[in-house]
């Protein structure tokens, strides 16, 4: 007889969901597909010989220590190296309040543990990125949106939104996945007096900042709110802030980190305890070792480089393919820009066709919370080289204009 | 104001405890303390110079690949790898079957994610391996227990404890941790018949497996659940076994698997995506090729002289060095042997005036996940040489002497 598994599951098993991005990504690996659909630095800008002499020391200087079980908490120069670094932003911050976690995803899915029960309501933008979903979903969390615009999260929407008792709010202040916005300023400044009202903590999730191609760096939601909580040199503050190395370094190597106030870090560290007890050893030495010596402010200014170009061909590629009607996001940063195509087209339902195509997106109704907006789609630039993303968005503008003459 | 932070966490996260020996392992950081605290594997036996080739050959051959983000259920060649491997044992596993994890520990956080709701008991040894305890307790299982000894968990005990209804039976058949016991063919045969019987699955955790100094391989509960339940060559079984890198290569890469049904894999999976993306790729692609031409094989052999002379020192010094009545496992493998001292001791309290006496082992109560036992300690004979063996069971055997003198 056969073990009756499907009654053998938790109840959070029944919220999961594959995630559609991975799944399309499934369905675009034909090389034949140009494909604007993840979310994948170019492999261009690696710092593979860089990598390999990390390695090298590494395992030279380091192998006892780096092949060996770690503390959790994370490889104290990398977190010094963190620490020096986040202070150039105007945040001072020790090497005791950052935990490195295996990806930015891992982030979440700890802040998920450390604060979700079964029903909780998180307050995010829409659209959002999905990740944080996924991860947050398997906690039972619900949510409550507020809408995003060209200056990032709509702060005149925040108040009321507050107002049913919101767990946390989660927000992605720059080049914002899916949308490539950022917030203004002002906005920020609203947002971080807002919440210390209610007092409801902030997750600020950082993995585009560093990648801005023009215009003023914008003081980021931590770097505001220090500026009300910094007691005796201690940050006391409302936010937890996260970043990673995998679009400045690389995203197989799996290195981000969380920074939080010192009781909160406490306990996101004994959650990664049970969870996977620590991040690898080996990859944070490499990490160090590639990072210390300020090689990668130079390699951010060269990814910055390659990006921008990239950005520069896809919005004269937009203008010059896309059907009257289309608008899209002009961001100033990171890895994508968003699209809003005529309601009558089904962004969804269009994407079989776009991959007979030979072109791909994420269609944009994932990122959507609560669902329901079905008219746009999320496009990556920094993947495909100009010249693939001028075809790719030609094929996709030509089909475009065949569904809008045929609605 | 400050953020009431404490109103914030979820229940769950009252019930997080760090973990007894990652605190006690910062405890016995000075290198004057001879520590048999640790689960490490001895450095002396990392393969060094594979690792630095199979760095070099997977930057110069693979590195678009190998740095950028990778499947969720790991790097397809890797599993095939495994799959081939575990085939030998007697067991057909398809790739598909396989999920590659950061760590066994991430594999016990994903089945406790995938099937514990709050509340739910889960059968397993007493003691058992705390990693185990402290994945599930966050998400609020119970613990239903049966005693462990000689010959591995007690099967008489068993049918009392199915009938309570438990979600899942957690076993590690091999050289167990804490205790070095491995369970006799007899009775892996009636826990597989038993846990069928009751239609109850079985967890596998195995890392240790392949370390066996002396005596028969034993066949896998996982390999006699499937003389049961192979139809058509598809495995549709009982168990979920785990496996790990950590012990037969390095733990500083974070890379073990899990082994499951098509059903149960896919939503193990899905958690998995959830929780970090996948596992590195950069050190799933090292694993492979450090691993893919047989040179695991003989170095498994290597380890294995290696641990059975340190072991042969341990068995020896206790023999000299231990008062009357403090006996000891016999381990034929594995990391680890389960020393029990008269009751008048209690290992626990005795720990600070170890860690004076500069010696150190993991007092053996918390691994009962039901407390209680206080005269048991955990000792680790893989990291340190024979000589510091010697030394360090030396100035235990002589605390114990003390102890019981003055008890």
């Amino acid at each position: 007889m056969q073990t009756p598994w499907d009654h053998r599951y938790a109840q959070r098993t029944q919220r999961m969901k594959a995630s559609a991005i991975r799944e399309l990504l499934k369905l675009v690996e034909n090389p034949e597909i140009i494909s604007f659909a993840g979310g994948l630095p170019a492999p261009d800008v690696f710092p593979v010989e860089q990598i390999r002499e990390a390695c090298n020391r590494v395992l030279t200087d380091h192998s006892a220590a780096a092949l060996q079980y770690g503390s959790t908490e994370g490889y104290l120069p990398l977190r010094e190296m963190i620490a020096r670094h986040t202070s150039r932003s105007g945040v001072e911050i020790k090497p005791e309040n950052i935990l490195i976690t295996s990806g930015s995803q891992q982030g979440l899915d700890l802040i998920g543990k450390v604060f979700i029960n079964h029903g909780d309501r998180i307050l995010l933008e829409s659209p959002t990125y999905l990740g944080a979903l996924q991860a947050w979903n398997q906690y039972g969390a619900e949510y409550v949106t507020v809408s995003t615009d060209d200056d990032g999260m709509v702060t005149e929407e925040i108040e009321q939104a507050l107002r049913t008792g919101p767990k946390f709010i989660y927000v992605l202040p720059n080049f914002q996945n899916p949308m490539g916005v950022s917030m203004s300023l002002d906005r920020r400044v609203k947002l971080v007096e807002m919440a210390d009202r209610y007092g409801v903590p902030i997750i600020e999730d950082d993995p585009y900042g560093q990648l801005r191609f023009e215009g003023e760096h914008i003081p980021g939601v931590n770097a505001l709110d220090a500026k009300l909580h910094v007691q005796n040199g201690k940050y006391t503050g409302n936010v937890i802030y996260m970043s990673t190395f995998s679009k400045i370094l690389s995203p197989g190597l799996r290195l981000a980190w969380i920074v939080a106030p010192d009781e909160v870090i406490s306990k996101i560290v004994m959650a990664k305890q049970g969870t996977d007890l620590h991040t690898a050893t080996f990859n944070q030495y490499v990490a160090y070792e590639v990072g210390h010596g300020g090689f990668l402010d130079q390699h951010i200014q060269h990814i910055c480089e390659v990006y921008k170009e990239r950005r520069d061909a896809m919005l004269d590629a937009l203008e010059e393919h896309m059907p009257d009607g289309v608008t899209w996001t002009r961001p100033k940063g990171g890895l994508f820009l968003w699209v809003r195509v005529p309601d009558v087209c089904d962004t969804t339902e269009m994407f079989p066709a776009a991959v007979r195509n030979k072109v791909a997106y994420v269609p944009g109704e994932s990122f959507h919370p609560l669902g329901g907006v079905t008219n746009t789609m999320r496009l990556n630039f920094s993947y495909c080289n100009p010249e693939k993303i001028n075809d790719g968005i030609s094929r996709l503008g030509k089909m475009l204009k065949e569904e809008l003459y045929s609605a």
